[in-house]
């Protein structure tokens, strides 16, 4: 079979593309070894999310008589959560299922492998079946590193040490869990977990949680965590995992951990082994596949979008990257830019940031003003409970523009695309300040922040 | 007392022109007679989202059985919720006053009436005394209309005839309610009662609810409101009021509804009257202050923003116009634009909606194509409960850019501030679509409708 574009990998960056070429009028095809929606949507970003709201809910439980509300003590049912999570998926899937019909793009659910080039196109092979492409576009995605630490193989074939995908499907709460990596996805189970009783411990190497998040940030993130129960092991690395316990060493010291589930969160890497990139040369750089501003790889007509390319292993950057690629392939000229990606913590607070933080801003040479705004300057946001968050912005001096926005607070999530659309066209600050935000709304903080730049 | 600018009123549009101006060095003073923050902050917007985010959090306890909460059954006490919105309103009314202070505003308590002009410039009167100042800004607000309908003086003076001013601070929640006017007062006041157990009936003299929403969006409002319980009356006038019931008449039969308590929205004035405006020839229309681009009125350095001039009663918009006022008095060029101003109503389901609606963007003449994209494109409104809301688009197709986008659905309160930036703007479709949302987030569903753009 001939397709005008073979697609490999159906998550995120995959299924777009797979949306978008068929609705062009491209014969494409979309290979899919799991799941349609990738980690993202089968264990990732949306099944932690339909946990979290559970959380939220119960939170809402807990501190019912903040509101004047008199209720009995809540619990929750593991099971149904995660039976609720699947469901979720399901639907979801289902949606993606409907739409890459809707669009005209085949599926063939088999694992895929690259096989070179004939003079019809370049070639793959799944299932014994031979297909042929013009364009061939890669999103295989990443997976999470699982590290060589003394007891993991044992403890993952055991079933207590998890990763991303195993933990979500938990139905029993452990009593005592270690978070090995206090990332974002680390940090949101962490909060799960901590929400419905576990004792939650997150040891991190580095001296932060959060990863390159904002330090301001991060510190009222850590903050937040520590008052709700959560222990905190930074600089500290992980030696053994036991049956029951996670020993690392901190200032020197070995230090030991209960554990009845461990969670290795330390990262994700591209995965860009075993799918046949080598047969026809597609150039990779510590295991991700390299691409340029338009998404192409070294050769020719060969596209990569997504975690596969290792630039910034978000869900939304593989949306924009596949209609890059999807748009060049179609002859059209467009860019990829990576100065105005949002990103988000769902927890409770959640954060919202984008753009450069301001170590990366001073680092980079830029002459900023800093302002550091506190979310009670927002009327719902008191009327809503309050909290010590804050609203940070990373001003331009030169160019009077926002290079960054990071806010520590509830709704973040949903409006730091404000933010995001103000950094990405460069808005100067003097026009900001004529937007007109709702009141009262949590959102404002954004504009009462703008007015407080010097 | 000789002042650069006296402001006339300390609600949204008055404290904001105390801060801005005494922040750009003019000795300002701001007269209130009740509270600083006015309406909005009293007895409006903020204290009716202290309330709502009570009935959210009854909400939660009630569906807990959708998360796999197992809880008894919640009660709620009205006394407390009245007390911890008091508490809220007093923290932000101190916020307001620390802002003034900080920026050298004078404020005095009083009732102040204009008095005329001397030769120093506009003369006011306070307590007794005579208050002096070259310009003059006037934000005296507005106040609930209060109808000629029998039953309504004595209703009134016995305590179960209600404006906003009172039923947020209603310490019972009442077996029955009637809501008289079926705005955004009206509407949020008939959903926090009915969440937390009245029976909410809500009478309206037109055929639609929510005033100028779009017709799409109200009708599903309604819907959901009707789920939960409330009974709506559209077409119908209220002719009577009596101890314990609301008489009407509709489709030309006279009805009756039991009401222990009544609200009275059926919309808002300005507050012209008394302040003395006919000392200076200040010209009002229907009641308004006539004010033009610059937020100037008819008598050369007397300005007015706010509730007052009648435009668009919001606070937001009262914060934008005193900006506009200010940067004029100072002898900055500004420009009042009234195209992308959000609008939102805080009940559950949220809506939130900037710019013209289909009707009001095809009564104008425009080219229009119009998106309608189901709320369930969103995977986190999915993982987080779902509903049947819509996000709905109108496309100026000459200029490919959006003229108005309209929301029903949680978060629209915050996110609805990006659609706010598009519409103001103008940005090209085109351009839209290169913006990166955050993913899952409800706001994607900006992104998902924009694509779906024919």
């Amino acid at each position: 079979m001939k397709y005008d574009l073979i697609v490999l990998g159906g998550g995120p960056a995959g299924y777009l593309a797979g949306e978008r070429a068929g609705h062009a009028g491209l014969k494409t095809l979309v290979f899919e070894e799991r799941s349609l929606g990738g980690v993202c949507l089968n264990e990732g970003c949306v099944p932690s999310k339909s946990l979290l709201y559970c959380a939220k809910a119960l939170d809402y439980n807990k501190h019912a008589a903040d509101y004047g509300i008199t209720v009995g003590e809540a619990s929750i049912d593991q099971k149904k959560v995660v039976a609720r999570k699947n469901k979720v998926v399901k639907t979801l899937v289902s949606g993606i299922e409907m739409q890459l019909k809707a669009n005209k793009c085949e599926v063939v659910k088999e694992t895929a492998v690259i096989t070179g080039k004939s003079a019809d196109g370049y070639t793959l092979e799944a299932a014994g079946k031979t297909y042929t492409c013009d364009k061939l576009l890669i999103c295989t995605g990443s997976e999470a590193v699982v590290p060589p630490i003394p007891g993991v193989p044992e403890g993952v074939k055991a079933g207590h040490v998890l990763t991303n995908r195993e933990i979500l499907d938990l139905e029993a709460i452990p009593k005592t869990l270690v978070v090995v990596g206090g990332g974002v996805i680390g940090l949101e189970m962490a909060s799960y977990f901590n929400s419905v009783g576990s004792e939650v411990t997150v040891i991190e190497m580095l001296d932060h949680i959060a990863g390159p998040t904002d330090s301001d940030i991060s510190d009222i993130l850590k903050k937040n965590y520590e008052k709700k129960g959560i222990k905190f092991n930074l600089g500290a690395k992980v030696t053994k995992i036991t049956d029951n316990a996670v020993e690392f060493e901190k200032d020197g010291k070995t230090q030991s951990v209960p554990a009845e589930k461990v969670l290795l969160s330390i990262g994700r890497r591209a995965r860009t082994k075993g799918i046949g990139l080598e047969t026809i040369g597609v150039l990779t750089e510590r295991g991700a596949i390299v691409t340029d501003e338009y998404m192409k790889t070294n050769i020719p007509n060969v596209y990569a979008s997504g975690d596969v390319n290792g630039k910034i292993m978000l869900a939304h950057t593989a949306y924009r990257e596949t209609e890059v690629a999807v748009n060049n392939i179609l002859g059209k000229r467009d860019v990829m830019r990576y100065d105005a990606i949002p990103s988000v913590i769902y927890t409770n607070p959640e954060v919202g940031a984008v753009g450069l933080t301001e170590k990366a801003a001073k680092d980079a040479g830029y002459d900023i003003a800093v302002v550091k705004t506190p979310m009670v300057y927002s009327g719902r946001y008191v009327a809503e409970g309050g909290g010590d968050g804050i609203c940070k912005l990373i001003v331009d001096k030169k160019y009077n523009r926002l290079l960054g926005c990071h806010v520590i607070g509830n709704y973040a999530s949903e409006f730091i695309v404000a933010a995001a659309i103000l950094v990405e066209t460069q808005m100067r600050i003097d026009d900001i300040k004529e937007l007109v935000f709702p009141h009262p709304t949590v959102c404002e903080i954004i504009r009462e922040a703008i007015f407080q730049i010097k």
